[in-house]
């Protein structure tokens, strides 16, 4: 049977680590996971209780496309508790995960054979999306004196319709500052590129609060989820914020696309933004497990990264060590037991000399983790 | 801010009945509900239940992309049970409602700028979802002697890459059979065309057992819902059966372009799979109402339509009484307080001469929308 070109995409290296680490607690082994994405807690109390509710009075058919109206305005709500912006709900679109905004946007934005660029390192999903949607992936090989984040010299003179950032980044936890994020929102827009910004790492930061592209332009995507902050990786419920004249136009896209985001997701959404009490409980472990990280690692040996301004990662330079991060990250895994991420997902290029490791656990488990780093390291140099 | 031209889909037309059907209700009007493509029913009481323990006990974080283990296996075992086809689980992917499905479908498929058949009329999404991945949809006008099924004379000749067909097809209800299926199977591989059979409404059936694809051929890929049977429209859970070769390629594509289907709805879908009774007793009442379908609209002057095989739907033909099915769909929304569906949205070129009336409802709805259309077709006619 035939086969297009376009789907075929890059594996996630990640994938194998997992099915690796699965395979090992399988036959036996205690495995403490770094490598993977996603917060180890439930969405929040009230949240389940707000969706069993539901079940018993509602019977939860399609909602309409752009999402439950008081789930709208709730995000839109948002907006000024967390950046004082005024959005108008009507610009909020309720979407299937972040991943439903990425086609949405694409999909609203660029036509085959355009060109989107994104900073690598990056999170993999940018560019496997854009391939498979027939668009070309421009990566931008970003800087360690820029903290991995792409500045407008990097994409100077580039053909590019599409600038895509994430701030905090996947894999770095760095972030734009006011003026970074400003300088790429100009520069984008003189050279005719739309700006996307990825705000999915929202809400997890540790030192200054992250920028919305929303207090310095409305011309812009953004997309944001309740995957990370909100702790509900497993519901698929995300959002995007667009320009009010491309509403009309994504309203159609989203009901032939998808007809809706998952109804059940949505409920628990809503209920999820009032539970502040239990997701700064979240954060105040993702806090600790970081300084543990920034602590913990060095004496291991692994000294080389910027310490991250948010999400739940660190991103460090092996290249001292390897220049095979798959296969070190093999060793690691049988050796010491912990699952980590080769930075090959996020930089084909230079992801050979680096790994990610992620601190979404529980702090036990980080505790634990780190020490067997540090033993594992001290018996490598020998 | 700039905007791609494959991003300009048509709206659905239903959508703007859906809105006046609304306005009318807040403005105080009892209207029946006669537009809409899904069960009233919630999700079956045992699905909520799964889902209400799940939450107890489980964070519901992302599943792996094909979906939930034991899911893929009581797919699997349900073409046993409904085909005495031996399915095995590899190739059953879980999918975010059929909609993801066909995203990923196309994608694997298909390069941008190539070509796939589908029947007209026919679901409008198939026509949109391709437009929106830049391929072409080449729509084919199918036959009243063929009850409105494609048959291979339909494309014998035309350039085409594939061939979707839909049994039992919305918006007519009418089936393919054995024969018609296999036909339909052999010409498109002899043109070199991908088929793909969408079974969305398969286990709602009145006459005889709808044929899956899979009944014929391996080779292709066939896609189905917890939607409509299993009464799951908002939940977003659907799958896909595709050949063992394309398991891999499929898997790549969903870990990127969407994670994974909803966990939550996963949950429910499991559970859903073993509710049969108020499965049935839902059937029941759409055989009822379907009945009453095929009683009472001729009564009132619609007579012009195949007896629907299965799905919910009845496709009359009105040329007769109108040349506008938007305008007239208004005039009944107005003048007799039922929703209907104008044919333009599944038949771009003749479904200004048709309507498509739904009959999802309770089967009071449906007696009471039947009354008002035979009384106001006879105040129209004087």
């Amino acid at each position: 049977m035939r086969n297009s070109s376009r789907g075929e995409v890059d594996p996630f290296i990640v994938m194998d680590v997992m099915e690796a680490a699965r395979l090992a607690e399988e036959a036996g082994r205690h495995i403490i996971h770094m490598e993977v994405g996603q917060p180890s807690t439930a969405a929040p109390g009230g949240a389940r209780a707000a969706l069993a509710r539901a079940m018993e009075q509602d019977s939860l058919g399609y909602t309409v496309a752009l999402g439950l109206p008081a789930l709208r305005d709730r995000i839109a709500r948002l907006y000024g508790e967390w950046y004082g912006v005024d959005l108008d709900p009507a610009r909020v679109i309720v979407t299937p995960g972040s991943s439903g905004a990425f086609l949405l946007a694409f999909t609203a934005l660029f036509d085959a054979g355009e060109r989107v660029a994104i900073g690598a390192p990056g999170y993999p999903s940018y560019r496997q999306i854009l391939k498979a949607l027939s668009l070309e992936p421009v990566d931008l090989p970003t800087r360690p004196e820029n903290r991995l984040q792409p500045v407008p010299e990097d994409f100077a003179g580039l053909d590019i319709q599409g600038l895509m950032v994430a701030s905090p980044a996947n894999p770095t936890g760095t972030m734009l500052d006011r003026g970074a994020m400003g300088a790429l929102i100009d520069a984008a827009q003189q050279a005719g590129a739309a700006f996307i910004s990825d705000e999915i790492y929202h809400g997890l930061e540790y030192e200054a609060k992250a920028v919305s592209a929303l207090e310095i332009t409305d011309e812009c995507y953004v997309i944001n989820s309740f995957s990370k902050y909100f702790s509900m990786t497993g519901w698929r419920a995300g959002w995007m914020v667009v320009p009010q004249g491309h509403v009309r136009k994504i309203e159609r896209l989203a009901q032939n696309m998808f007809i809706c985001a998952s109804h059940a997701a949505q409920v628990a959404a809503l209920a999820a933004m009032d539970c502040t009490e239990e997701l700064q409980g979240n954060l105040d472990v993702y806090r600790r497990n970081r300084q543990m990280m920034i602590d913990g690692l060095p004496k291991a040996g692994f000294d080389s990264f910027a310490p991250p301004d948010g999400a739940f990662y660190v991103y460090a330079d092996v290249s001292d060590l390897t220049d095979d991060s798959r296969a070190f990250a093999r060793e690691i895994l049988d050796e010491a037991g912990v699952a980590v991420t080769p930075g090959l997902d996020f930089d084909p290029l230079r992801g050979a000399g680096t790994l990610r490791f992620s601190y979404a656990r529980s702090s036990a488990d980080i505790a634990e983790g780190l020490e067997r780093l540090e033993r594992f390291m001290a018996q490598r140099r020998g």
